[in-house]
């Protein structure tokens, strides 16, 4: 297949063409595409040195498959006309994610909802390592309510995201200066924002909306109870996720280990006596979503269960799940 | 007062000692206590260079007030001992929190129940930040249930939480080595560790259990639904809390703004529009308590209410905490 990554030297763009060589997608012909200021230069992949290029409509007619990982504004303007002509693409923006006519998919839980849809958007990245644990739990006992808080790390903005942490971090720790900001809203370095993206009037933050909103489309779930207090820390890479659910029938930790160990997606990392349980310096660089610190909570009585999620939001949350919504519509 | 500071030399110790002075503790003979390694040193303080002693219950006999920040051990061996001499002591260990003959107190919240007593307990560090807010929003609203989620600094583990998380990120960041962990189970820096204290047969860790033990305590209320995931984050001081509340009666968050700010112990910090809310790099060295992030939870249809606290866990958490129960004490 002739396959064009757009947005292909930032974080995420990086890794698909990571992603496509790892599971071996039948590439023909890879093109890579970024702003005009990048064109020109070479990328290095497993086939071979890349020009990049420029985007053009006209440039990219003839891919079989586009991977857009850019702006809601590149995909909103070029998105469907690039379907239009056969192009199969996936958005990892949010522009397309609730609209009808686009599906919004994590394989493990609603690949049925690609049909013969040509255009398909990729989940925000706390969502979809979200889903992949709530979708098994809900098959086996059913979803009422869900409250989120993240644990989410600084290439969530991608690679500007951890350069500036890197660069706060010495600042910090090597010069002794403050921590200086530009791509977060305050310093990051030994700190904490509980804000990512822009405040909604009902107080959260598109990112907290998103995680409801997308994981309500994605389960098929419209009136599903779900909350989330979005917050960046001091991490470079993977989100972590501290999850309280309440089910519609009883649930024990026990059952639902048993659920999650069967689950696509998910490896149960659930050994407090050998502390082992969800970590970034575990999960990072790994496709499943590492699931644990599985246990009763009795705020629900016997229908309450908390847990915690580690995810590589670049591979699950983001390149990962994208391709493997390329390899369906292949077939 | 005669007022004797055990443990003097840790990370609550040192901030005992610059509290009683900040506050204009009536300190008439200021007497360090720690481990016989420190005995014989010197310890700068407002009140001169204080010599370290090694604790001895004969030393100590003619203290008025002894604030103790050292293990649940010393607690168990020597609080009551000293307490039945006359001695007011505070204890910050969690050795008799749950004592009932030990009233547990934040003096925002159970002042009263100090009493008569003369021993009397500092609750967890998370507990004490968590409840300044609670206890005013159970008193407007009542409170069915509790949901945290936190953020803990590396100063929750002593001074050398902190000193293990500066060398990890130097080497990590500065010699391109792999952190070591020896304080904590495992490296911390650019890490996450969802395990704070030992784990319970219940699936819990202490720590997180100390919340809803202690809520309870401190607020009366013995069969509250409370629930904590307790995790580790890479920051130096400053604990966070992600905290989803349940209320008896609607709630609004203005409301619970305006209730939230008339509380002593509280500052409320939140103005989304100017990127204004509780941050560790704020909270710092701050005594009141950080609220912010306030906004209404639909999970709990008109009864949910959301929130995000920081509170330097070494101050309200522990030392300034401590010092307030003494200040009553005098009384």
């Amino acid at each position: 297949m002739r396959v064009g990554v757009i947005g292909a030297t930032g974080a995420v763009g990086k890794e698909l063409v990571a992603v496509l060589a790892k599971r071996h997608f039948p590439v023909t012909e890879l093109r890579l595409f970024a702003s005009t200021r990048s064109a020109g230069t070479k990328q290095s992949t497993p086939w071979g040195d890349v020009a990049i290029e420029a985007y053009s409509p006209d440039g990219a007619r003839n891919l079989d498959l586009a991977l857009l990982a850019v702006s809601g504004d590149f995909a909103k303007a070029h998105a469907r006309a690039l379907a239009a002509q056969g192009v199969a693409v996936v958005d990892n923006s949010s522009a397309l994610r609730l609209e009808d006519d686009v599906p919004l998919v994590v394989p493990e839980v609603n690949e049925a909802a690609i049909g013969s849809h040509r255009l398909i958007a990729n989940p925000n990245c706390t969502t979809a390592i979200l889903v992949v644990a709530l979708e098994p739990l809900r098959q086996a006992f059913g979803l009422k309510r869900v409250i989120v808080s993240t644990y989410q790390a600084a290439s969530g903005a991608g690679a500007e995201g951890m350069a500036e942490l890197e660069r706060e971090t010495r600042r910090v720790l090597v010069d002794g200066q403050p921590a200086q900001n530009e791509v977060f809203a305050h310093p990051l370095a030994f700190n904490v924002i509980p804000q990512i993206d822009s405040f909604q009037p009902n107080g959260y933050t598109r990112e907290e909306m998103k995680v409801a909103w997308e994981s309500r489309k994605i389960m098929g779930m419209p009136d599903l109870l779900i909350s989330c207090t979005a917050v960046r820390i001091p991490t470079y890479r993977v989100h972590a996720e501290a999850v309280t659910i309440e089910t519609e029938r009883p649930v024990t930790p026990e059952a639902a280990r048993e659920v999650l160990s069967r689950a696509k997606g998910v490896r149960v990392v659930d050994e407090p006596a050998a502390q082992r349980y969800p970590m970034p310096i575990t999960a990072t660089g790994q496709d499943d979503v590492e699931a644990g610190r599985i246990r009763a909570n009795p705020v629900f009585g016997d229908r309450g269960l908390d847990f915690f999620l580690c995810g590589d939001q670049l591979l699950k949350g983001a390149a990962l799940n994208a391709v493997q919504i390329a390899e369906k519509l292949r077939k």
